[in-house]
């Protein structure tokens, strides 16, 4: 999927929501089987209530790999369930030498079909240059994450500035707006606009928002563009919203409650 | 496996080395099918042939999943043909925000069963901390590693020195040499007597023997203490050895070189 084409999607739909799928087999609600069949009933019926409020779906690997290949089998079979329109984003965080990324571009844009992946950046660029020379996909580099350990390193002064700021610098060089984006936690919201004016064209991806405590309004506030320039992911406060047999209704009401809210801010910036 | 136990089974094999399972559709001999049963078949011969000069494997996941849920099954199956006292690294280079670690944890420790995972740094203690949290496993963190990339960030100089020694002083805090190891490439000869200053108990991963071009004898002077504290690992040199029907006894061979090489290195320093 284009940039163009999802700047598209997003004004269509007024919505830049990514629907997290973290499918834990251990929350799944009491009337589904807690295995991979349960597994993907429900990512079945959670596509299929939010699908009409989002525009990209962001499946966790990790949830899926915990069950081995037979978890492996229903994130395949999920993504094919994902709408045609939408982004699938593959949040794997992957990154290795040159020829071992060169498989998991393949694993990911080839064999799961998605259309980005995301990626970590410590190994540096030959690690990352095997999923950017991906035609038509997308790569997008972690930055600021959301968590509490993004402490540790990633503000770390460097000689041209925090580790974060260093590795946007240099990520934007490897690759324009058009295949990049940078994952920037909502919870940064000191940050969000040093991010912004170090990448004014980049889409991020944001995290944080619901379970994670970071606020929507805040957000666009700070990073977001004339071309929206923002996906904003929600995953267990829309997924889990209800514990109950109700799960799908509540996970849609979720959803529609987060696009209500970005096209009030959409419609507010003339946007659509 | 614990330390002790390692250690042990270094001195019982007179080997230090570890064979990285690479394994490549693309690369396999002619008298094997391209597809997971040839995979599969491929792995069961070189674990076969190599297993007496070993103490350690290192499936690289990333080659797996370029098939999807097949190749994970040939993952699960590979993993189970290795013998039980050999140390299993998932070469997966995991690390996501505290709750998806702990599936990646669960997968990689309970599912497939290995003994240790590589983990990237980049989001710091929380994305870090679940898989150090697992009695009796590994967590091998990537330092420094040997790829040209490696420059990109890892040698940034940050307050308390570059950016690897940092984290090495970081994370030497967050787990003892009984459960951290860390990734140290045998190409970074300059840096690998800084590296065991910094951690002088810890188990050093090395790849980069062989194929990229670091030299056995260097890393040992350099790195080596007198609980050994290197896993060489060889991936590419070894497995690919021969592109013939005589890969197998090829792979054995290239192995038994090593292991002789390293034999001599552990005598020589009064180890075994």
């Amino acid at each position: 999927m284009s940039r163009q084409e999802l700047i598209q999607n997003i004004k269509d739909r007024a919505s830049f929501l990514c629907v997290g799928l973290d499918t834990d087999l251990r929350r799944l609600p009491a009337n589904l089987p807690r295995n991979a069949e349960g597994m993907l009933e429900f990512n079945r019926a959670i596509i299929e209530a939010t699908s009409e409020y989002c525009v990209a779906y962001k499946p966790n690997t990790a949830f899926y790999e915990a069950l081995g290949s037979e978890g492996w089998k229903v994130l395949e079979e999920s993504i094919r369930l994902i709408p045609k329109d939408k982004l699938v984003i593959a949040d794997a965080k992957r990154g290795d030498i040159g020829n071992t990324s060169g498989q998991y571009a393949s694993a990911f844009f080839e064999h799961l079909q998605c259309d980005a992946i995301t990626v970590a950046p410590y190994m540096g660029y030959d690690s990352i240059s095997p999923f950017l020379d991906f035609p038509g996909k997308w790569t997008i580099l972690l930055a600021l994450t959301s968590n509490a350990g993004s402490r540790d390193f990633q503000f770390l002064e460097c000689p041209e500035g925090k580790l974060y700021e260093t590795l946007i610098r240099k990520a934007r060089q490897w690759g324009g707006a058009e295949k990049l984006m940078f994952v920037v936690g909502a919870t940064r919201e000191e940050e969000l606009s040093t991010v912004r004016s170090l990448a004014p064209r980049h889409f991020f991806l944001v995290p944080g928002i619901g379970a994670q405590g970071g606020k929507l309004q805040k957000v666009c506030e700070l990073a977001m563009t004339d071309d929206i320039g923002l996906l904003v992911n929600a995953s267990r406060s829309i997924i889990y919203a209800s514990n109950g047999s109700d799960y799908a209704g509540a996970a849609g009401r979720a959803a529609k409650k987060l696009q209500e809210e970005m096209a009030s801010i959409l419609s507010k910036r003339g946007i659509i």
